[in-house]
């Protein structure tokens, strides 16, 4: 078991790492001195795999939970899932020093979050990420929201966590197709500020695409290590804290534009990284050889690396950048690159650039 | 014009209150840096008696608003209307440092309030309060929300305004019976903090029934002070702060179970306060001839001081309590008064006493 901490000052918690932690949420629990009731939100997908053995651990510590289970997908992150968690909350009576477990991907873990930002003006909450994708990024890090009809995340609230718990264990089910999408925000950890680790990545990812355990972990560890540095330099994104977002500008609008389910996020910011590497080239002089190696390692990990769209699409896709909460003054701004590793943000693109980059 | 400071470190903020204080907003916005798109959330009453100033001073300031008109009165302190705020706001293209101006009484605050706390996890806002009760109480001091079914203000967040008008002027229309209503919370923060502040109530109330300008700017600066002064104290309430909700949580409970509109905020408190001094009386010793003065006052002012319930009303107004959010361990707690002007939190209270102290 490995643990990473997060350092927030009196909102710290610890990332715990390994194969079947959740089995010590119960306990964990205690040990925070919630109290008895609480709900544990998960998805008509992962609920069936895994809430058993949480609400063993949960009764067998002396919780009282509730279970609200959403439909499982990008489309349950909206307003009125929200209601629905809100309500089932109040029915089982949950109070300020009651807690919630978010149970599932990152869809699950932001529509929880903020359920839990909000409730009662704020309740504490665990994650308990069962997909790649959240056990390195989403879970960590405090953001919470879910999407409008008009773009993603344009609704939510910084609310960190109290614990999180990677069971590498809930990773055994998860399909090949989210496993490599999960891939996608490793391989953005060793560009935005760890060349050794992308090189790491460059030579193991056949033992992480096997899911071999010592792999996993070292992995899904090291990246939450690196996004806890940078939330703990920066939490509510006033600078540093955007290198995270490497690659999502794009991201973000191609899933708003193909519509949400699509792609996965994970495969969208593959494609958005791709493009900023190369947009990176362009403007602060990326080397040309970077933007193959960082190519080839999406490749590798079976990710989608372009994008072809018409002129319909490309206008849908600027006002859904326009409308991207890094825009600035009516200005979208980038994250790019000028060595893997090294990052600067803010950085403003033409928008002709930005065709090209999508599409060579 | 007078001014109150509200000392939250970086987050401070001034009140200001005087006549006709809100032709300074587009002045007082420019200064604040925000982005020029904004949002003007009023509701169908207030909306055409202030917003064409409100919105001249905005455009002379080089602001470009929108304005979200919500339905008048509590109902529209809920999720739905939340959304359709949202809604605007995007197609509007408000960004991070776009800002939301809250025109209206407390229901308008409130939500604007929240949904200024949440969309794109926090823009700035400026609470523009244009009832009494909002101007003494729910415009200053970051909490925000709106009802669920279940209970009142069960979602919302600590978000600080950037800054409060309170304009005199927005008073010269409010009905005699919303007026007197805002009197039930002025005539708290002498109970709870300042027995000279009773005083000179129970002395001047007649000039503040008949709205005396100087009167009127005098009582609310005073109540705005002695609320600044506990949230700077205690902005999340884990503690002090909640010697605020004297005579709220049988207030609450009241809304709920008499169905919103029934009671108006302020006259549900005074039912509320009136017997938060009874059980003060049995429990902490609070002196007869106290809470006959108090009682008195609240007479005066023209508001309620006892309600007669039957048994279902009870059990509903039981259960309404249990969901308040100071309720801890399953217990509701009170905040009761061993003099005016010096009360305690946190204190239990038998059931039986509470349906004495409604209806003696």
């Amino acid at each position: 078991m490995r643990t990473v901490k997060v350092p927030l000052g009196a909102r710290s918690y610890s990332i715990v790492i390994g194969r079947r932690v959740a089995d010590r949420l119960g306990r964990a629990c205690a040990k925070l001195g919630f109290s008895p009731k609480c709900a544990v939100v998960t998805d008509t997908q992962v609920g069936p795999l895994h809430s058993a053995r949480i609400l063993a651990s949960l009764r067998k510590a002396g919780f009282s939970p509730v279970v609200v289970t959403v439909p499982a997908g990008e489309t349950a992150k909206c307003l009125e899932q929200v209601e629905i968690c809100y309500r089932a909350l109040a029915r089982h009576r949950l109070e300020r020093k009651s807690f919630l477990v978010a149970l599932g991907g990152g869809v699950v873990g932001d529509l929880a979050g903020f359920v839990a930002a909000t409730y009662l003006r704020g309740i504490p909450f665990i994650q308990l990420p069962t997909t790649l994708v959240a056990q390195v990024d989403s879970s960590v890090g405090g953001k919470t929201g879910v999407n409008l009809p008009d773009g993603k995340n344009l609704v939510g609230a910084f609310h960190q966590p109290r614990l999180v718990m990677c069971d590498l264990a809930t990773l055994d089910s998860l399909p090949e197709r989210e496993f490599r999408a999960g891939i996608a925000e490793i391989i953005k950890y060793g560009i935005i500020r760890d060349a050794a680790f992308f090189e790491q990545l460059e030579r193991d990812l056949d033992r992480l695409l096997a899911r071999e355990e010592a792999a996993l972990g070292a992995f899904v560890a090291r990246s939450c290590e690196i996004k806890a540095e940078v939330v703990g330099l920066d939490e509510t994104e006033t600078g540093l804290r955007s290198i995270l977002n490497f690659g999502h500008t794009l991201g973000h609008a191609l899933e708003t534009v193909a519509g949400y389910g699509r792609y996965l996020h994970g495969e969208a910011i593959a494609i958005g990284q791709v493009a900023a590497a190369r947009l990176s080239a362009e403007l602060l002089g990326l080397p040309a050889e970077a933007v193959e190696r960082l190519q080839a390692l999406f490749a590798r990990a079976g990710l989608p690396t372009s994008v072809s769209l018409d002129a319909a699409q490309k206008k849908r896709l600027l006002a859904a950048m326009q409308l991207d909460k890094k825009v600035s003054g009516g200005e979208i701004r980038f994250v790019l690159a000028e060595a893997i590793g090294e990052v600067r943000w803010g950085k403003r693109v033409p928008e002709k650039l930005i065709w090209r980059a999508l599409a060579p």
